[in-house]
């Protein structure tokens, strides 16, 4: 039993440093069975309730793999037009029904506040898998898990990173949680590379500058950013005025090989929160990087799904009983050799 | 083995008194699992083939985890557009096909008549979840399995019920149901208020008169009912022929704590067929009775796991074997301490 | 561990005879398990990513529950639009991402050649189910499964078949695949009936000649076949230039008991790739075959769900574990006695 157990994980505010040091050794515990070098029935018999009611695969699929990995059964629903909540019903009558019919919940919902909203109805505990432009808690959390690992690697910790967070910081609601999240950390530099119409919002901007970081900001990439880790964020150009205002920056903010190799360290980690955009006029991340060593995008879906079974097994109260449950896995499987 | 083993349950007006209560006394022995204190496995390596070719959220997660709960498997389907019945194949042809997909079926269709007529082509047991206008067979079994736990706890039986449906009773195909199934028990008060426009049909009007019991039929509420059940259904204002007509039975049909506290006994149930509107505008049940005791609304929704676990079970031909197949629930579950 | 093991299925043209004789001998393996007489856990614990970017309900739960039966759980998806794809992600990435969640792969997307895009970049085993106009190879193996289990029954093989194929031999991708699968056997005699506009396409015309198989071509049914099989396929009457055009075919490649009687063996086996339009307006297959034991179409389906449980387990190489992890049936089944 920990201070997860039998509580809804809502929003990155709830946690500090030690949580998310718990959150972090369980997730590492469960890179065996994901790797499927064993398997654990640990959560045989239980059922996750999958709600999207904004409709989202690679989140939905990610949650829902994680709880068949700790031997779960998943039932889910996608989307909201056939839902009662189209129908005037309450997101309390919602939570109070549909909780009734599983062990716990992963919810995603387009609008702020509802999933926490919902959690108030709910009798079993819901973990928020994106509430429209408010939270996306374990993005944060796989993306800061990410971090830490790549960094291991290379003998550091997350104390004392330089990340640098490029493209569209404004709208980007993945890099307001990861700056939250590191403001639990110490010594942390920040180089943030938008135009300024897409610049940092200024409440993060405050709480990175209250937490006692360093802030660089900037309008271009320029130089050598001598960064840890490199955060990039696809542009919108719907976002400007006027299209003669987005074509002022169009490949600015781009990322290819040779843009990496001039600006950034030969270890920099390149991280994006997927899906990236991959058509020829996109200005985000070249497929030229794909063979990229640092290219990390692809290591933090893997890491998504480990994060998401260290979540469901802390709030049910089995992170210790993991190996109690361990089975072998009897099929050919490429991903023991990873 | 019991009458129910390898059957199809397509109508409430297959069953007898003996029938019911057989479903009941399976259905209570289901409660321990739903509560999660113990966990059964006896259908581990069943399928369940969930069929909603009409959406219908809440009534297909009921199902698909009243199957887990008992450890079977789900495949299901949702909407008519990629199916091909869209394409002119035979329910025939769909069940033939589709009943060898799985060891037996839960299916909502729209049109009146289809699941009797997909049952003809299943191999395997078709359990009715909704066949538009005409049946919702566990719909009715959950109400009445809830009207008679709800009763248990006074001390009294179904038989010598006084219950009241208000609302729209001619649209309203859970009370026509729900009345049919009581017409199998003895002396019944039934009092029906609704707007003259949305009265009871005569059918079911004449099916509780040929039982012999007690019939009370109102425009409106008044006095004190005495009754042990109010059952609240929705009136849905295009259901008049005018605005204007709607407009003289506006509020006249809702329920709240004053409206309960004038017409009812300090015991009556307060039940619905879920959802309801529960925005400002509704006139239905409005929200200040959420922390009424006897507002079991969400005890029915519960109660519809277990009568779904009980009619798989039967239909199965599992139901003696429950307990030789539990299981420890290992994880933390708020629901074992409800 | 075979030659299948950790591989991808994506085209028929992989097959050999050696190949195709692997895959039935394990479908034949898989009988009693789908007949319910008893089932095996082999894979419990591993995941099926059950993509379909294409909507197809039949092919989906068929995969679906070929994984069930062996004991795994799947995660699936269905259609395109709350999918990055439609964002501009490349099959690349969408593969590298979902592949992280699930052991095996089923896909189908609409795109001819997406599967194989797909499948590099993919870390498990990917089994392409159906990439629109090119392949679906577990169709033609479910096909040609069905023919050997049809003529095993007469003590026939499949060397020396007469398979007469009926109706559009152009558009329709079954006889396709079917034929192709059929040239790597000894003296097959094709009779080939199509309006001239939906002739069987050359490059399948030649495939049949270079084998040295038998071929009779057509424009309608005359005289008495002698053939083995009779595979019909529908002609959509939109597929001609002109209604007019349409209408000179109309009711000449339908087939009824009655031009079955006429013109086929009380032997010979009827085969479809179903859905058939069953509308009484359909020029397809009547309904009045129904109860015609040569009737194979249901088989097909049948066998569909044998084929692709053996492809799972070979892939995953446990072909060989099934019985080492068997189990009872324990409810009532109508399967086990067909």
């Amino acid at each position: 039993m920990s201070q997860f157990t039998g509580h809804h994980i809502l929003s990155v505010s709830q946690l500090d440093r030690d949580a998310i040091e718990k959150v972090f050794a369980v997730a590492n515990m469960m890179q065996p069975y994901a790797k499927r070098q064993k398997r654990t029935t640990v959560l045989d018999g239980a059922i996750l309730g999958n709600l999207f009611f904004e409709p989202s695969t690679r989140t939905r699929v990610s949650f829902g793999t994680a709880f068949n990995l700790l031997g779960g059964e998943v039932r889910e629903t996608t989307g909201m037009s056939s839902s009662a909540l189209a129908k005037g019903e309450s997101l309390y009558d919602t939570a109070r029904v549909l909780s009734g019919y599983s062990d716990i919940i992963a919810m995603r919902h387009p609008a702020a506040g509802s999933v926490a909203e919902f959690a108030q109805g709910s009798r079993v505990p819901v973990i928020n898998g994106g509430d429209g432009a408010n939270e996306h808690p374990t993005q944060a959390l796989l993306d800061l898990f990410t971090i830490e690992r790549e960094l291991r690697y290379e003998g550091k910790g997350i104390d004392g990173l330089h990340i640098a967070m490029i493209g569209d910081l404004r709208y980007g609601r993945t890099v307001h949680s990861l700056s939250r999240l590191l403001c639990l950390y110490k010594n942390i530099h920040f180089t943030l590379v938008s135009p300024p119409e897409l610049a940092m919002p200024t409440p993060v901007i405050d709480a990175i500058e209250n937490a006692g970081h360093r802030l660089t900001i900037s309008t271009r990439l320029e130089g050598s950013l001598n960064a840890d880790i490199c955060y990039q964020t696809r542009i919108q150009e719907e976002r400007f005025e006027s299209q003669a205002e987005a074509n002022r920056y169009r490949g600015k903010f781009r990322l290819n090989q040779s843009i990496y190799t001039k600006h950034f360290q030969s270890k920099t980690v390149i991280m994006h929160p997927l899906p990236r955009d991959s058509r020829a006029e996109a200005n985000e991340l070249d497929n030229d990087l794909n063979q990229n060593p640092n290219l990390a995008i692809f290591r933090q879906t893997d890491n998504g799904v480990l994060v998401r079974m260290a979540l469901f097994a802390l709030t049910l109260g089995v992170e210790h009983l993991l190996t109690r449950y361990e089975k072998d896995v009897i099929w050919h499987s490429n991903k023991s050799s990873e």
